[in-house]
């Protein structure tokens, strides 16, 4: 079982993300991993379990290990989230996602995925961030590399990353310099 | 034909952002339209052909009127995206356009959309930035929105808007104040 576990879990995940959303069902995934549609639905009998066993295969997110220098550490982090959305198409994952939130369980899901991805970025910031600020600058360093990918399927460069970050710095210290 | 044409845009923009991606068929839109299937065909004959007339009726989204003072400006452009993720449900809107991007006609759709969609921000942001930094500008101001809608299905309250045009804007100023 565990094995099999394994195997449904990865091919649902390629199929999400190679195939869409649209092409993730019972039918295709026991075509692909070789078992039978009635072993399928047994331990997953709806369309929410078969994405959730998706999501699943994403497993532990790589982060970045943080060295304590904030400026260093938020752009590994955010240069580990933009690797993970190309190593995982997390583009997709992500649309899907929010495709299927009208769904209950799939929002939960939803909810622990990306809050669970969102940490690292989150515990660096409480440091010098909170209330509305903290959640404006969590957003924001996770727009930076989420915007370009789901609106132009575009990633950012070095660069971006690295000017995203100082310009949050900066924000830590005050009082607006333009205005 | 005018006529037809804003009756099926409107339902299949409709359709879309009620019933989801999936429901978006020639079969659903003549249901809902009261028009034969057959007048769909002849006038859309694929779902690419669907999905575009749905994003034309999208229209003109509403921008903020500019005052010529950057935070208000900026502030207000982003509550008025705010309002028209919530009108138009653009979270959903993005991620069946993230989603059928491996289309290239849809690739198109989206690139052109999501560009005029950005425009407003951008020409504000770029009297005070340039090259990579305008880019991760402009991405961390469309994340402090759309992150939140298409992570979490909700949406930054004002706050939360005010913090992050000032984080920005205070990045405007030059060298990081914490490392």
């Amino acid at each position: 079982m565990i094995r099999t576990r394994a195997d449904v879990a990865r091919t649902a995940l390629d199929v999400l993300t190679t195939e869409g959303p649209e092409a993730l069902t019972h039918a295709r995934v026991a075509e692909i991993a070789r078992y039978s549609k009635t072993t399928l639905y047994a331990h997953w009998p709806s369309r929410v379990d078969l994405i959730a066993i998706a999501l699943d295969a994403l497993g532990e997110m790589p982060h970045h290990e943080p060295t304590g220098d904030i400026r260093v550490d938020l752009v590994g982090e955010l240069k580990a989230f933009r690797q993970a959305v190309q190593d995982f198409r997390l583009d997709r994952v992500l649309s899907a996602m929010a495709q299927w939130a009208t769904v209950e369980a799939m929002a939960q899901i939803r909810e622990k995925v990306n809050t669970e991805g969102q940490r690292p970025i989150r515990a660096l910031l409480e440091r010098h961030f909170d209330g509305p600020r903290l959640e404006a600058a969590v957003s924001m360093l996770a727009g930076v590399v989420a915007c370009p990918s789901l609106m132009f399927g575009t990633l950012p460069d070095d660069d971006m990353i690295e000017e995203a970050v100082d310009i949050v710095i900066v924000g830590a210290g005050g009082a607006p310099a333009v205005r």
